[in-house]
């Protein structure tokens, strides 16, 4: 077969290598500093020195994947999956007699904020999937914009769109019910498995081989299908764009205020984002200079953008203030704020890195949208709070893959094989959860643990050839 | 083509995300340190908990070459390159007409130890593979063994072992001469750039495409060509390896003593070589359970076997106490502490890891002879002190892959491309070198340079071809 390259022969020996002086350098240091006291010049000074070697370690690794010789392969992979699944989502929602279609009704009446109406929209769509019934959204007196969904958007499918006058049913139904209505997602009784964080059995081998993070991919595939908007919207959204001067290298900030601070989040500082994207950017000027450390900053805040230039001339601060004006809460459900909105996903979709509070179902519908517009998005964001989730979700679980042995610091002790049930990263190399087997609930070392993702055998639309006419097969 | 497997995806970004783990580990740790003081304890534990997350990471990293897809090429390559060395030699050590041959002399009589004599027929061999010329080895009177080197090993000719009674002209000389005398490495004038680290270029591009050290790997070729003990003596060393019961997990451990010591090394406790063993095996212990932590200790004091079984009751040391003693400088130059040390070094090369010091040529031997034994010995041992060297080598030069603004630490400043020869490694991740545009000299954060490879253009022996008959191709 054809061995690898040169290159990536190089740079997995040179990461090895660096990880080990990074070691060196920590112990020593450590090590001598145990002998003194009151030292805080010379810790700092360690730290900027670890700061360094974690970038360029960081830095390697991630040229790691376009070393390994399987770059093209995951491209071409990650557009034929997704492909797949648009196509299966076509074919569901366009029955060949929608009249006689089983049905899913999915209110669009959520008296909540434009994401999380999205993820309502998800909910439903992943249910209509599960349960192979066409979705109908129905949009009637929509509080972002009384004219409905469909005026500014196309509508999810091109002949099916209304259940006609069947009697409709509330879930939980039989197979044969011919239309089902949803409840919220809180208020389902007998969670069904299929809801996030689940994704299909007969996809999820495909995906992980391409993408870090299945669960939000297979949102953000819900969302691909969902957010074509008409063509009057799109040109307004283009037209926002052209005026701005959005070129990469740039990093997307969403900063979440006013009525979120203080009742489900606690307020984030403009500093602790822009740490972050100080991070982003010393770690890419290891590899290529930087003229301009562009930001794109999208908040509900009028205020924050003005804060920001001032306290940071060393950035450049692309925005429109007008919008955050419209977001402010007394004018929010209006069709222009929705234009806004629309606009600050899309870019916040289309930077190279995203800093912002997944607490927000905005910000965690940016990180879904990336997750659809490139092969794989998972180590492009950082969270101020939350770890990644899909509100009203299945237990998210992590599983131990080494033992620990808690009690030193408050962690618990786990068996390789535990399922930890996870609150939360507090990004300090320890996250929370509560042991499964044994009840406890404590500090995790999260390195002693990873990602337990759940496969549900969804429906595999058999009907619906896995390889379109169009697309090139990976054989 | 073929994708990368799932195991192996997984691999690769779990890495990634346990290296932001550890450095999240350390930023927050160090961080809250910074305003407290004198906390040895609580650095202490710091240190614990780094170290473990540090021993994941390279567990894991070391994982890599075997999950990429390319494990099996790179043993078939290491095997098909040895190969091909090993047949040029021969080829080379056997002319069609050996008396009308062009012939080096190398004499044996070089006063040192056996490892320095070995290194010695090596720098011999590489001088003749460069000039094609055949090695007549000249072991009159030889102090190890008064009956010649031939009595011990096999004869490195099957064919043409005198250069009759030729006229022997030393070095330097014309392409002409017939037969050549050589100086030993340390006297030749105007050194010629074929001489060690160099590798031959023709192989280069191969040999770094599975193995990570080159440099010793093709020194490592030199000795599998030399070292072939007659049947008696192979069935000596055999007999006293039966005795032991050498098995896998193994650790090799050197311990120069005696006439090294204050001389031309600096003495080391047994806990610094234990250290490492420790480090070893606690790694080791993440991916398998380990039952007994075996150590085959080699060394030329007697005492240390015993001091070791007694400070380390919880390792399992092999070693032969008896060895040591014929090892005694008064002792030393004789068969049996050939044999001996033959057990020893061949004992040492079959080990997993190797923990040594590189100022002793035994240590490098043995280093030498790992690399020929597998695919790439390249992070399977520790040298506490010199970095790999050839004794009398050409400049050893590293070169910065990122930009250093010196001075903030003894650092020297220096640009990406500089030219940097080194000194050693100090193992706190630094090392010391001079930059040779800027002519400074200082420390060097050693994961800012690579090691640069210096390709010489040997012949290529084009009359033996690329692959035997037997060897199976990597296309
Ligand atoms: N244009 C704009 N609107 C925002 C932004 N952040 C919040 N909003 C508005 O505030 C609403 C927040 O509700 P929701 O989407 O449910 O997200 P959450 O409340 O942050 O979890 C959004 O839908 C927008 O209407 C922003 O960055 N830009
Ligand atoms: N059997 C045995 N002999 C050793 C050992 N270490 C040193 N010696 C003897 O001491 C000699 C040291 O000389 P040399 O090989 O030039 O290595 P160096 O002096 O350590 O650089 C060896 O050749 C052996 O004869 C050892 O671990 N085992």
């Amino acid at each position: 077969g054809l061995g690898p390259s040169e290159e990536y022969e190089n740079l997995r020996r040179r990461i090895h290598s660096n990880t080990k002086e990074f070691w060196y350098y920590a112990n020593h240091e450590l090590g001598k500093l145990m002998h003194e006291s009151d030292k805080e010049a010379k810790i700092r000074a360690i730290l900027e020195q670890l700061s360094d070697r974690k970038s360029t370690l960081l830095s390697d690794q991630e040229k790691l994947s376009e070393m390994d010789g399987y770059h093209e392969w995951r491209q071409l992979e990650a557009a034929n999956v997704s492909d797949l699944v648009q196509r299966r989502l076509h074919y569901l929602q366009n029955p060949p007699d929608c009249r006689e279609a089983r049905k899913l009704i999915c209110n669009l009446n959520k008296g909540c904020g434009f994401g999380c109406q999205l993820h309502h929209i998800v909910y439903c769509l992943i249910f209509a999937y599960a349960t192979e019934r066409t979705l109908i959204l129905n949009s009637k007196g929509w509080r972002y914009n009384t004219k409905g969904w469909e005026y500014v958007f196309h509508p999810i499918s091109e002949s099916c769109l209304s259940s006609y006058d069947d009697k409709v049913v509330q879930w939980p139904v039989s197979y044969d019910a011919k239309v089902v209505s949803l409840p919220f997602i809180d208020s389902i009784s007998q969670k069904p498995k299929f809801l996030p964080l689940a994704v299909p059995k007969d996809l999820a081998h495909r995906i992980v081989r391409f993408n870090g993070d299945p669960s939000s991919w297979w949102v953000g595939q819900m969302l691909k299908f969902v957010l074509k908007p008409r063509l009057p919207m799109q040109k307004a959204i283009n037209d926002t764009i052209a005026k701005m001067n959005f070129k990469s290298p740039i990093v997307g900030v969403h900063i979440r205020r006013t009525d979120k601070v203080g009742t489900e989040a606690a307020f984030h500082h403009i500093h602790e984002y822009m740490a972050h994207v100080k991070d982003y950017y010393d770690q890419l000027e290891l590899t290529r200079p930087v003229d301009v450390r562009r930001v794109y900053l999208a908040t509900d805040d009028a205020n924050v953008l003005d804060d920001a230039r001032q306290k940071y001339p060393e950035y450049t601060f692309l925005g429109d203030p007008s919008i955050a004006k419209t977001a402010a809460t007394h004018r929010r459900y209006t069709p222009l704020s929705l234009t806004g909105l629309l606009v600050d996903l899309h870019m916040l979709a289309m930077c190279d890195y995203l800093v912002c509070t997944f607490s927000s179902q905005v910000g965690r519908v940016a990180y879904e949208m990336m997750q659809s517009n490139r092969v794989d998005a998972s180590n492009s964001f950082f969270s101020l709070d939350d770890i990644y989730y899909f509100g009203g979700q299945n237990a998210h679980d992590r599983v131990a893959i080494m033992q620990n042995h808690g009690g030193k610091n408050e962690d618990i002790s786990f068996e390789v094989g535990d399922k930890i049930g996870v609150a939360g990263n507090h990004w300090n190399g320890y996250g929370r959860g509560t042991n499964k087997r044994t009840n406890m609930n404590g500090l995790i070392p999260w390195y002693k643990t990873a990602d337990h993702l759940v496969l549900y055998p969804f429906p595999e639309y058999k009907q619906v050839p896995i390889y379109s006419e169009t697309s090139q097969k990976n054989v």
